[in-house]
């Protein structure tokens, strides 16, 4: 094997005792049913892969063959192998009409960050500049397991086993959260908060609770995917609002509203993801003004809030929760395996929520919930967002001048987790070859409402300090730009 | 205040320095908020309130008023006094086709258990004969609190709190759970497994990811009115098949798949809710044949399962998960507290339902799924589950006794937990009565898709072991026989 293969096929059971074919195409399979290979894809040629893996164009035909056998990919003529479309679709995707929902995509980039995590259909992945996380080992903090500890001393493993938990939301979380929002200027009473699992739960509570299929969403472009997936899936139509350093174009707002009345509308006031802008006062003020008008509701984005570094105005804020909902999760700064996330909102509101999350589980885990009030009134949250603020500005600083260094153009100034940047190339391909590399990249379709493609990609600073990925980096937009020249 | 209002109204804030009609306006308040007392029911007569409560009619009309004026109930002339329809219905409710969702009603019930055990809008709640649960204190078990101990030891905290778990569940849960199906006769790779939060998601995911608004689907009559609810939710219609001791009447399921083409039969092979009856093989041979034959899939709900006594054929089994889904979780025997359930499907709907499950919450939480894998691992299911069996079997000879000296006519012999009844009476009119002393019921029409009135209702047996329970019922099931008379 060459040095690149032995890189690329990290020891495994994929690994031993196989001919080079049957390894490669062991290893493409994986990606597709790991689904880090989006169906329809193209596969690289024959002599780009041959090249990239140091073995023979024979060896990869070959291997590429043994994929058509076993059905995952199919040959066009004079086009190359792609990732085969499965027989069986969900039928909820293929009614769905309006902007395709992309839950390929968003779900591919989420598994891809999984996968690195379980090892399991992962074949040698060796960075993820794309993943929407900070690293784990920076979320360390002895404080997780004295929570846990205490709590189980203090209740017992009885007391939070042996009954469903309060469909709200544990009380002691929901008092701990009254303070945490209260900081933020955002006043609800416990009766005002559901809890629920990560934010990613709220969002669909929310759209279940206050939009019915074929209604309008007014979404950010760029914005997540992920969520775009989400309200697509559940039938909604997205209406892309244009993101700007002030926050959403605002004609852009008030034109859609007028002429398809929406429903609600997804909104990041800080740390805006993938631009890392924050909203400034005057439109958050006017954006308000404009929900009160057109009678739709705002959902607020806050899980990456805790990193941000100025104050920001948050529109839950300023609207006393009146037209907002907030929503928020412990998964960013904390703990992601807790699953804990919450919403704020008008009692009434919150009502039909806690209906709406009877309906898809009952309630939510009492210990985790309850651990996470033992770190909030101990103070753990703050402590440990000072914490990463300081430490993600310096490897922000970092990965700006590897980034720079090797040719990207930042769309806006560099804030926060995330840096929106412009690779000059397609990023869709770049992330296809990188995946090749071993490097997960966030191409800029992932946070397009329509899913177009395009030359921008999502940067995460903490898992952009790699010499070499900046090397892979820089070769791969190279030999692009040769391709296209 | 007589013997009557001291027994319920229990001490606690609304009891103390407040007149009576205030006092009584409160607890209706309290029940109305809670969804004890749903959406345009009415509220006892003025008579029979006063009686009830042993204060005079003026007392009840001053507290009817009060309650007016909050706008919380609304007078009919001649009629009575009604609960209120609030102004803001959820829009996707609103929006359904079909039967009535019921989420009120089925939210009702839960939220009424909820409700006693947090001690939150629930004044004076004595009992809940019409729970779905065994009691807490049957669960206790050292297992569980040397299962989260050992856990915590062997791995630490950080290792089960600083990732996001596998999309699919916990592989070692998941390598647990093929054992435990591998003894029910299913056979399953942990590729065929999800985890979720309960039989309650799994049910919800598997909607969503196998049906689409407007589908019918089948589900048996009686049945549980959550899962008519959740069904109702997702724009599903209901095709009621009526149960049978055998299984579902196949007749009316080859009927309806004639003519409906449903896309789901939700089914309880075993302990079925809340008839209790088992299916025959008979029955589920060929309710099988008619799923292939007509392309339905079967969702075969288990989360009873293991308190069955006798050996019954399990469709998941018979059919190696080709046409069925299986559902089960451990909040029944073990940690409703916990919320960890699953799905063993073929590979292939496992994908689309984990792709469901990233767009509905990303991942579940690690350490109550291994923590399960633990016990599972100990035998502590096994263990639980001849141990509950025992002494369900002792607690339901009791009740049996108890309700048959009190004029009820069980409906299918008593097996499990639950027993079905007739009470000879309007059982809506006996559950409000029986609600005002303190008992929470579980009417017929929980239990009917199109949630029509019946004398029927379900009895949780250890939940019904209470002599007092059973001399408030025999008051007024022949108060009602009186003044229907």
């Amino acid at each position: 094997m060459t040095e690149t293969e032995t890189a690329i096929f990290q020891p495994g059971a994929a690994g031993r005792g196989q001919t080079l074919q049957t390894q490669i195409a062991a290893r493409f399979a994986q990606q597709i049913h790991a689904q880090l290979l989006a169906q329809g894809s193209r596969l690289p040629s024959v002599r780009a892969c041959a090249r990239q893996q140091g073995v023979s164009p024979q060896t990869v035909v070959a291997a590429y063959d043994l994929l058509q056998a076993q059905g995952l990919v199919e040959a066009r003529p004079k086009r190359g192998f792609f990732v085969r479309t499965p027989r069986h679709q969900p039928p909820v995707a293929a009614a769905q009409a309006g902007p395709p929902p992309l839950p390929t995509h968003a779900t591919a980039l989420m598994r891809g960050m999984f996968a690195q995590m379980h090892a399991v259909g992962s074949p040698g992945l060796r960075g993820m500049p794309g993943a929407g996380t900070l690293p784990a080992a920076w979320l360390q903090t002895p404080a997780l397991t004295q929570a846990v500890r205490r709590l189980l001393r203090r209740d017992g493993v009885d007391a939070i086993s042996l009954e469903y938990g309060h469909p709200q939301g544990d009380p002691q979380l929901r008092d701990a959260l009254c303070q945490l929002l209260a900081a933020l200027d955002v006043r609800a009473q416990p009766g005002q908060i559901m809890t629920c699992m990560g934010a990613t739960q709220a969002l669909d509570l929310i759209t279940r609770a206050f939009a019915r299929p074929g209604d309008a969403v007014l979404v950010e472009q760029p914005g997540w995917s992920a969520q775009f997936a989400q309200l697509a899936q559940s039938g909604l139509q997205l209406l892309p609002v244009p993101r700007g350093a002030d926050g959403p174009d605002l004609e852009r707002v008030a034109h859609w509203a007028r002429v398809r009345k929406p429903r609600l509308m997804v909104v990041v006031s800080r740390l805006h993801n993938p631009t890392g802008h924050s909203m400034s006062m005057a439109s958050a003020h006017r954006l308000l003004q404009l929900a009160r008008e057109h009678g739709f509701l705002i959902v607020e984005d806050d899980v990456y809030g805790p990193l941000c570094e100025q104050p920001s105005p948050l529109l839950s804020a300023m609207d006393a929760l009146e037209h907002t909902l907030f929503i928020s999760g412990f998964s960013k700064l904390l703990a992601p395996g807790w699953r804990v996330g919450m919403v704020a909102a008008s009692r009434e509101r919150i009502e039909l929520l806690t209906d709406q999350k009877l309906l898809a589980n009952l309630t939510s885990p009492v210990l985790t919930e309850r651990a996470v009030a033992f770190l909030l009134n101990q103070g753990a949250l703050r402590r440990q967002g000072q914490h990463l603020r300081e430490r993600l500005a310096r490897a922000r600083k970092q990965a700006v001048r590897l980034a720079l260094e090797s040719g990207c153009r930042f769309e806006s100034p560099p804030q926060g987790l995330f840096g929106w940047l412009d690779t000059g190339v397609d990023a869709d391909l770049l992330a296809q070859r990188l995946l090749d590399r071993g490097y997960l990249l966030a191409p800029g379709r992932l946070f397009d409402p329509q899913g177009m493609s395009t030359t921008r990609m999502r940067l995460n600073f903490p898992h952009a300090l790699d010499a070499a990925f900046w090397k892979a980096y820089a070769a791969e937009t190279a030999a692009l730009r040769k391709s296209r020249g």
